[in-house]
Parts: structure tokens; C-alpha cells; sequence
């Protein structure tokens, strides 16, 4: 049986600051990254969102980002990978808090924008990643880009990871994801992102800009929640992969 | 036997500021409360500090404040009750992380400044502090003003409990600290200061400012280690303690 | 000929995070008080906010408030007298920026939210506000509540005042607010809400809350751009106002 | 006759933090970096210093960097040129509201840190820089690096400028610094570095870490004050100026 998990960014409200539809995304999401005060997020947000999701079983994930609020954390900030592990613990730690407050446990930790980017191409932030997931608890996933540097790092410490694919992004030939600018890069096709991502799943493929075959695992697809189109678009994925009897799962109940 | 906890407030450096003489009072104290970034203290801050503290075996707890770095936590903030108890949920998982990278266990919350000085008082407050510590540790000690709302709200939920005297400071007639700027609030010899915590411990009574003897429990005495003079007190109130064969040990030696 | 000034609180948004309907708000309101940063805004919204109200020839005031983003500046912080003033002087100057960069001058000052509540009461803080105004700029109005210490403050410092009210508050025989919370404070019915601000206008007076006739000087009026319902309100009592000829326009234009 | 400015950066204590011997330094040097509240400093430090810089009749200067406390804005930020454009604009009105305040006028800017080593080599954040000066107050002067980027976007836009120069640091060849990491960047002779600073005044040249003479203009040298050891060299360097008759003096007084 084929089987993949939806996650989302949750969580990224701030005091009187609303965004995100999560109320919404949250029925039809398997798992959720919530934002952990520093990007995103504040403490009555984050016990909230916790509380959400349990009641919708999703998987809890911590997504922790730099400490750039005015940038949302989608700015570069050249800190060191010390810094990074440290940063990436802290915010694990805040959001494990109100999950065991909640009588859950942390499923997974995705790191956010800027850091997720520069992880995804950087050994050593990468490791930094791992490591402070594992230092903290080693039953904890690693969620992170398909054929990155954080599920190299991941692996190599013997943590759990999860492959995250973008149904919506074009892939070049090595498996990294076409940057956003290049033509191309953005798959505006509803039914092309959603074909491309069924591919994935059931054949472990993907066709790269530039025409190739290549290798992927797709454990979980990354959807989002800002806008009623961008709901519409998790609606439509969610009916279409399970006509195709794929199922959709929490990444705890299928990676070991 | 009569044994006594000495506390004191550490790793509140902040990024590229040096504050307090961590170090040196360690090797002191028997309980440190580590500051969790939002009034003192960064991610980087609280690894090392939780390090140090490990390294002498001292008992780690976490010291919530307001979110307030440019006042230091020390002005007092209109915070909603759940948004007290969502700010020490926060910060307490915060420090959970570094701990459990260590390999330690949490032992008690302290928290900080104008919140401490706050939930003295506040029952909502004080149900607020001991609510967050209950609901994601219940092991964890709630280490409050003795004879203040925070002690009560603890007790009230079944937490466990210790008492904080200050050996510096004069205490009313109903157990309650003399404030600041009243005449003879603050004790400056250091003599006295040190008989009266003697005294405190072996009897359970203190003086009040008005000459009544009133009880008060004393299982941690607060130090500060943030000048050269405090470092001098904290080792003289240690010599003089163990002159009078009183144990100085962490709370969780003696707190059940 | 009667004339008075509409105020609306502008340019909250902060980073990735929008609040507020500036564009449509700004074509119906005669004075703009902007957000410096700390409350909300941040530089590029600022930068924008001014370019907007300059296009629309709105007076352009700031609006500093605490520094107190999750908050909204909404909760009383204790500070000093001295530490207020420093703070308006911060975010009067940081707007000032902007608002010469674009060729125009700082018309007045509106404190935000809690500074302003506490304001309103503390004749400390009062006066912090208005010589932070005067030391920076002396031909700069104090927009402050209509009877409140502001006011005083302003006037004994020899700087021009602005008395600001509110359409859907009743008032106290005192010349102060209805705190929120007690029955009555809020008027719902627009009409009433309108027939009152006409009546202030007027005559100069207004019927409290316990049935007493007051005097209130009303140069401005506060008006909300937060919702759709707001903005309909700012339509109508626009539309009424000019039916009675009272002369919408921004406080530089009568405040001498 | 010679002259020259000292320059050091000052007032980056904040809230309880204090960093700097800014009550010493302030006796030798002739114009004051001031922090403006980002990567440190607040508005009660931004009063005093502005207050002590006026005493001492010292040129005041704006000192913006990032938004990063916890980095110092030591660290690479990833901003837009127009952010960066509103950032500085944003520090330089906070400034500018103290120095009105006091009766003083800015004399200059100069940006801090990551954001002074970006703006350096990067032609768009150095136009930001200068473009914030020029539409705030085209008769502020803009202290950048010697033969960077910064210097060129501010006389390309008819801004005065003014060219700091390095006493303990190596230049290459086509004028830049040679970066701190690379052997010999750092020149620690004390006598070597004032040696060299007197020669890049009288000659203008200075001979780069390649051998070669090069063309280097010297306006500003830039001092610190962070330790004793740093004090001495300032008192050092303005005692072997003065004997080389070379006049100490604020850029204002000539750059033109």
C-alpha cells in the first residue's frame, strides 16, 4: 500500500497578528510544523494550535526558524552552526512544553524558511540540525528537503528522517529543487503538481527540468494554508491521492 | 539535621553582554536558576550555563521572566493569567531542551523579577506559575517566595514546594517581604544578615520589622553573584552555615 | 464655521503580518497616526504609511506606543517617567525620518494604547509625553484625550493641544472615559454614537453617563479602519458631519 | 596643516547590559558612532551619550546596524536594499530625536558591523546607505570604509563624505581590508599601526600587505573602547599625532 504524509506550517499567528487559515488546513493535513515564537508564533498561539491539532490526531512538529520576526525568518542570518543547534533546541524545547501539556509528543522538527534553505545545501547547518534533534530526543523525525543535506545528516546520526517533496516546485537533475526566479521553477498547474507528486509516491520518480529521470522519496508533501486557493489546492490533492488508494498518515505511522 | 539550599540567578548574558559573575558563584551555590532568554539569557547563554551547572552538580532550574530585555524583567507587565502561564510554559521547555541534552532533569521553576514580585502577591498569578509547572512536569519543585501567593498556588495543585528566604531583606508581621525603599527594608550588615537565616533554619521563626516573631520556612536563601562583593557574602553565609553544621544541598535533596 | 479633525491609528502592519484597512481608511480621515515600530509597524511600513497619507494631504502624526509587539502595546508596562519620555522621543524621531525623506513635516503626537490609557491618569507620564514633544520639536500638536492630564501637561508646557474623543464612549461627569467593561461605556448604535460627536462639536458639551452636562472640547475624532464595519462607520459620520457644514479637516489647520 | 577625526563607537550599552568605556573614551576621540537601538544601545543610553558627546563637543554620529541584539548586528543579514534604505533612515530619525533634543545636530553616519562589511563591497546596500542620508538630511556626512562601495554611492549622489581608515589592519592592494582570519590582517604592533595611520595622513599612501604603495585617503581613524588595553592605544595615538603636529579634529570642521 502506498501511503504519504501532508504537512503544513501552522502556527505563524503573533499576539493581535492573524495569518494562516488553520482551523481550516488542519482537517486535511496528516501532520503540522507549528511555528515556536521566533519567526512566527507566540506562547498563547503556539498552546492553541497544540491543542488543534491533537484534537485533528495530526502529528506535532516543531518549526523553528531565526529570530527575524520582521523578516518572518526568510532572511539568510550568518550564524554560526553552533548558534543554529542551539537556536533549533530551544525552540524544540518551547513547543515540547505545551505538547506535553497537552499529553503529546513531538512527532518532528521542520526548520523554516531561510533556515531550511540554507540547511537543505550546508553540511554543516544541516548537522547542526540533527544534532540538536538528536541531543534532545532521538525518537524525534527529521523532516527535511528530499536529497538534502538534512536527510544525510539526519541519517548519518541514526535519526528517523522524513523526505519532504513541493508538489508545486520543479526538481534539477541532482535532486535539489529548481530555485524560485528560474523559469519553471513554479508548477502553476493544479493537475500537473498533483500527477507529478502521485508519480513520486508510487514510483519513487520525478521527471527534472530538464527532462531526466531521477530518484525521490516522497514520505511527506508540503502544503500550504494562507489563502482560500491554496486550501482549495490541499482539498483537491487530498481526494485525487486517495483515488489513487494512497493513503494519508501521520510521517510516525510509517517511518521507522 | 538542618539543611538549607543556597539559590542563585545565573546566565543572564545576553549575545555579546557579560553580566553576572557565573563562574565563580557556582562553586557556591547548590541550586542555579537559569535565565530562559526572554528578559536574560540566549540559547547559546543557557547550553553553557546548564553545562556549568552539571559540572558541579548543582540542582538546574528554570528562571521564566517577562518578556522585557530592555527592563530586564523587572517592570511589571499587565499579562493576562493564561498568558503568564503560557510565557513560563514557554520558557521552562526552553531550558528543558539544553537540559535533557545534558542529560539532567529540570528541578525546580523560580521565576524572575517583576513576575516573581507579582505572583508574591497574585493568587491568579501565582495559580498561573504553578498551573504551567504542574502541567508539563509535575516533579518539577516551584521554589517561591516563602510565605507568597506562589507557595499556596503550589501546594493547592499538590506541587511540590520550597520556601525562598532573603538573608538582605526585612519581612512584615504577615511573612511578607518589607519593600524596597522603606526604611529598613534592606539589611546592609552582613553579620545580622547571616544570624537571621541561622536563625530562620533552626527555628523557623525570623524577626519581623515590627519585633514580632513570626514562623517562615527556609529551604533556599537567594544569592546574587553579580559583583565582586555579593561573591564575598555568598562565600561567607557558605562558611558560616557549615559552622553551625547546617547541610547545604539542592532542594531535591531534602524537598518531597 | 464649526470644523473638526478625523484621526485614525495607521500603519500596524508588521512584516509579513497586515492589519488594518489603511488604503480605504486614509481616503476618509483627516489625520493619520502612525506606528513607529514598537506597537506595530516596522520601516517599510512606515515609509509607505507616510507616502499614502501624504498623497491623501492627511496630517501625519505618530504614534508611538510600548515596545511591546505581542502585546500590541495594549498592556500597561511599568516604566519610569523618564524611560516614557525617551521612548516617544525614539519613535517621534525614527518617524520624523520618514516623514522628511518625503518632504513633509510631523504634525502631531498620539501616544498608542496603554501609554495612552495610563497617560490619560498619571500626570508623571503626561508630563513625559509632552516635553518628550517639546525638547523635539515645539510647534509638534499633543493629540492626547479630551480633559485628560495630557492635555494639562501639553498646555503647561506651552505646546499646542488637540482633544481627542470618541464617538461610541460614554463619559463620566468627570470629563473622563467609561472604562470598558462597565455597562454603558460602549455605545452601539451609530446614529446615537454620531448625534453625540455633532452635539460635542456643537456646543461644546455632552450628556455623561450619569445624565450631567459636560463640557468637552472636541478637535478630533477617533475612528477605526480595522474592519469593514468600522469603515462604514468612518463613511457615515463623515457623510453626517458634513451634512450639519461641519468642516472635516486635520488639526494644523484650526490648532493654534 | 594635517588633521584628522578619531572616531569610536559608543553607547551600545542596553537596559542593564553596559558594554564600553564610553566615559573614557569620549576624552580622546573627536566624533561619536552612537548606537541607535537595533544591534544595541536604547533610548535612555541614546540620551546619555548623545548628553556626554555634546559635553565633550565631540561630532555625533548616527551608528545603525541590524536588528540583531543577540548577533551585536555582527552577523550577515539578507535584506533587501530598500530595507536596508528604511532601517537606516528608521535608527537615524531615533537618533536625530535626542540630538534636536539637546540642541546638537548629526554630523554624521556610519553603519555598524555586518551591515557596514555588506554595504562595503556591495554597490546596492551602499547606495541604500546613502540614499537613506541624502533624502533624510542632505548635509549629514557619510563615514564609510576608505575606497569602498559606500564612499563612491555617497559622492555619486553629492553627499559629503568621509574615509576611515584602520590603524591595525591590512590593506591589499586595490585599497580594501585584508580580512580578519588571513595572516597578517591584523597589525598588533602598536608603534607599527600609528606609524602607519601618520603616513596615510601626510602621504596619503600606505603600503599594502603585498608590498605595493596605494593610494589611501585617511579622514577618520577608527578607535575603540571596549578594554583598557584599547584606551591606551587611543591615549597613545593622540599623543604621536599631536607630536606629528597633525590637528585632532571633528569631520565637520573639514570635510566640505
Amino acid at each position: 500500500m502506498f501511503q504519504v504524509d501532508l504537512n503544513s506550517d501552522l502556527g505563524e499567528s503573533f499576539g493581535n497578528y492573524k495569518i494562516g487559515m488553520d482551523k481550516e488546513i488542519l482537517k486535511y493535513v496528516s501532520s503540522a510544523n507549528i511555528a515556536c515564537g521566533w519567526h512566527g508564533g507566540d506562547p498563547m498561539v503556539m498552546d492553541k494550535t497544540v491543542e488543534m491539532a491533537k484534537k485533528y490526531s495530526i502529528g506535532i512538529g516543531a518549526h523553528p526558524g531565526f529570530f527575524d520576526l520582521m523578516g518572518f525568518g526568510r532572511r539568510n542570518i550568518d550564524a554560526s552552526p553552533e548558534e543554529i543547534k542551539n537556536y533549533v533546541k530551544y525552540q524544540l524545547g518551547a513547543l515540547m512544553a505545551f505538547v506535553l501539556s497537552h499529553g503529546e509528543k513531538i512527532q518532528h522538527v521542520k526548520v523554516h524558511g531561510a533556515m531550511y534553505n540554507m540547511a537543505a545545501k550546508n553540511k554543516k547547518y544541516a548537522d547542526s540540525i540533527a544534532q540538536a534533534i538528536y541531543e534532545v530526543d532521538k525518537n524525534i523525525i527529521l523532516l527535511g528537503l528530499a536529497n538534502s543535506e538534512m536527510i544525510k545528516s539526519g541519517k548519518k546520526l541514526g535519526l528517523k528522517t522524513a523526505n519532504e517533496v513541493f508538489a508545486d516546485r520543479a526538481y534539477n537533475s541532482d535532486g535539489t529543487l529548481v530555485p524560485r526566479g528560474i523559469e519553471g521553477a513554479v508548477i502553476h498547474d493544479a493537475e500537473l503538481a498533483i500527477s507529478r507528486v502521485i508519480k513520486m509516491i508510487k514510483t519513487g520518480k520525478i521527471t527534472s527540468i530538464t527532462g531526466e529521470e531521477i530518484s525521490i522519496k516522497a514520505d511527506s508533501v508540503c502544503v500550504h494554508g494562507d489563502n482560500p486557493k491554496a486550501l482549495d489546492f490541499v482539498k483537491k490533492i487530498r481526494k485525487e491521492l486517495e483515488k489513487e488508494s494512497i493513503r494519508i498518515t501521520s510521517i510516525s505511522n510509517f517511518i521507522k
